[in-house]
């Protein structure tokens, strides 16, 4: 019998459905894993920072189901989600003699997930693929939507597949390990899906928030499975990222100014987002779509969670650059993601620049 | 108006169907290519050999379109069917800041078609593909089925992912500069779709081979047709290669220990395919399956197509090794493609070694 405090929510895309397991305890439990029993060998990839916390614990479990591991650790860090982290994977794969029917196994954060699962895309033209998110951003995000890439010199993400998993695992034992930072930007991802499209949600964060700063199991499970369900939702309707998909992107066209403007790695993504997020909530007001009382509500929240509210002092010009803004070219407007009120988003193409710069001038430095 | 000379076979496969235009005078005209006109612009991967023949007549075409031509040439032979290859191609499209709806077109023949096919699986999550193959192996094998890939150091094609065309146009007239070497390589394959389930189709092929030999467009236009349709309904019996999409492997398992035991590049895929098949068809007789009539009908054909119908003389330990055979490995017995006649094949298990070794004493060699 699954405990009480694990949910499972089960993702509805293309062809396949699949489950994502929530909870506290997952990775040493083999009921969760007893779908792998079949192949009796999968091959795990992970980081030389997750995987000394966590690969034991999968292992004994994998034990139990008379399931061998073949662990493939990568080196921890966004700088190394590239082709020769790829090829290393690759290779062992080949060593080892892993074949079509071998699962692979994503266990960490992003960029784990996002190299093994376009490894499991490639290798052999598609292998069984499961990911064990190991952060709130990776157990939040990347848990639906099938999307797996590598960076390419020339851009991020440049080079992937769209690949859906046989099953998420994400066990929140493993946000006891995660940098407090990393936590409270993973929860900038969370909050936004209360933003977007689920006031109530919003409501029980702003109850809650202590809770999932402490990492207590309940509230972590519900926030996680709340979100998972938020972005399965969206990405149901909208499986190509042509309509509200975009929704997805609030705070993240300023988000990514900030990271790209600071240099990545200065800002983690979450914190951009937040940041981003005020901003994007700044126009709203300025616009009259969202009242200044509910702007306040989103950045207090943000504020309580240990999240940047105010953007760095880029200057107007450095951030209409960073976001492709070009005078020259007809029809290079932005869109945006705005907000009517919390829980509602919209996409608007229809930003004027004085307004833009009224709002780096009100949102960035230190205010 | 198309010619009567041009015909377009339908492949419906998955979620979507694409047209395979075959005929002469297709890359001089406009029609086969109206597709691409909302794009404005496409990638051409080709290579160093065939880009100089046909790129120039394709960009014309393309032109009367008022549709731009990046063309991205790659060097020639399998020998670059990697990774570096690839990331050029990656190099190339971001160079040219070519977007999701930016289309690529394969020009050129099985490598090409792998390598580019690949590049557009993967590019920004997969872009639109179209097929312009130029060998008739290309033609008549990649096609139809979706096989996309490079090759690994550690094994052939052992990267990749299914991701099926737009469209395929095959052009006969550019069978007219293939070197004659790999128009009877490429044949092989086309007499394997009689051999396994089309005994009609076979029957043509003995009365109409000359015209072939002679590269006369509407003896080619209907082979091509004929071929891709078999490949077509065998494919779309068995997308997951489970089942009959076996029969496609008549020849190959002792073909591939041909290519392998003289090393890759010595003899044409299609020569070994030509000498395994008749090896799998000795196989069959000795077996009882199939009539030594009908077997001495396939040779001839080969004979008259210029291939060859004895295999080298590696010795059969060598090539039971080369296929896999492992006395002592439990269930590894290796999968026979066998004939029961010209036009029926079956896969089978359960031949003895003894067997194998006549068949070797008896086709190998001078003769």
């Amino acid at each position: 019998m699954p405990s009480s405090s694990t949910q499972t929510l089960d993702v509805a895309l293309g062809e396949r459905s699949y489950p994502i397991h929530v909870g506290p305890g997952l990775l040493a439990d083999p009921r969760w894993f007893a779908s792998l029993a079949p192949a009796q060998r999968v091959a795990v990839v992970t980081n030389t920072t997750v995987g000394p916390l966590y690969l034991p614990r999968l292992q004994r479990t994998l034990e139990t189901l008379r399931v061998a591991c073949i662990g493939i650790a990568i080196p921890d860090g966004e700088a190394f989600k590239n082709w020769e982290t790829l090829n290393r994977i690759f290779d062992a794969l080949l060593e080892n003699r892993c074949e079509r029917s071998t699962p692979v196994l994503a266990l960490g954060g992003g960029v784990v997930g996002d190299i093994a699962g376009f490894a499991a895309a490639t290798y052999q033209r598609g292998v069984p693929f499961y990911q064990i998110p190991t952060t709130l951003l990776a157990q939040v995000d990347s848990s639906v939507g099938g999307k797996t890439a590598i960076n390419h010199p020339l851009g991020k993400n440049m080079i992937g597949a769209f690949y859906q998993p046989q099953a998420v695992v994400a066990d929140t034992d493993t946000l006891t390990t995660l940098p407090e930072r990393e936590l409270r930007s993973g929860l900038a991802e969370v909050i936004k899906y209360g933003l977007i499209r689920d006031a109530e949600f919003f409501d029980w964060l702003e109850t809650r928030l202590e809770a999932l700063l402490a990492r207590e199991p309940e509230a972590l499970t519900f926030a996680i499975v709340r979100s998972c369900a938020n972005k399965a939702q969206i990405v149901a309707a909208d499986e190509r990222e042509t309509g509200i998909r975009a929704l997805l992107n609030l705070g993240h066209t300023f988000g990514h100014a900030i990271e790209t403007g600071l240099g990545y790695g200065q800002w983690l993504h979450g914190e951009a987002v937040a940041a981003g997020t005020v901003l994007a909530a700044d126009v709203s007001v300025r616009l009259g779509y969202l009242s200044p009382e509910q702007k306040e509500r989103l950045v207090a929240l943000y504020r309580r969670a240990g999240l940047p509210t105010r953007a760095p002092a880029l200057g107007a010009a450095r951030y209409l650059a960073l976001m492709g803004h070009d005078k020259k070219v007809q029809g290079s407007r932005i869109r945006f993601v705005l907000l009517r009120r919390i829980g509602e988003a919209f996409v608007s193409a229809d930003v004027p620049e004085t307004v833009l710069e009224q709002a780096f001038a009100a949102c960035c430095g230190h205010g």
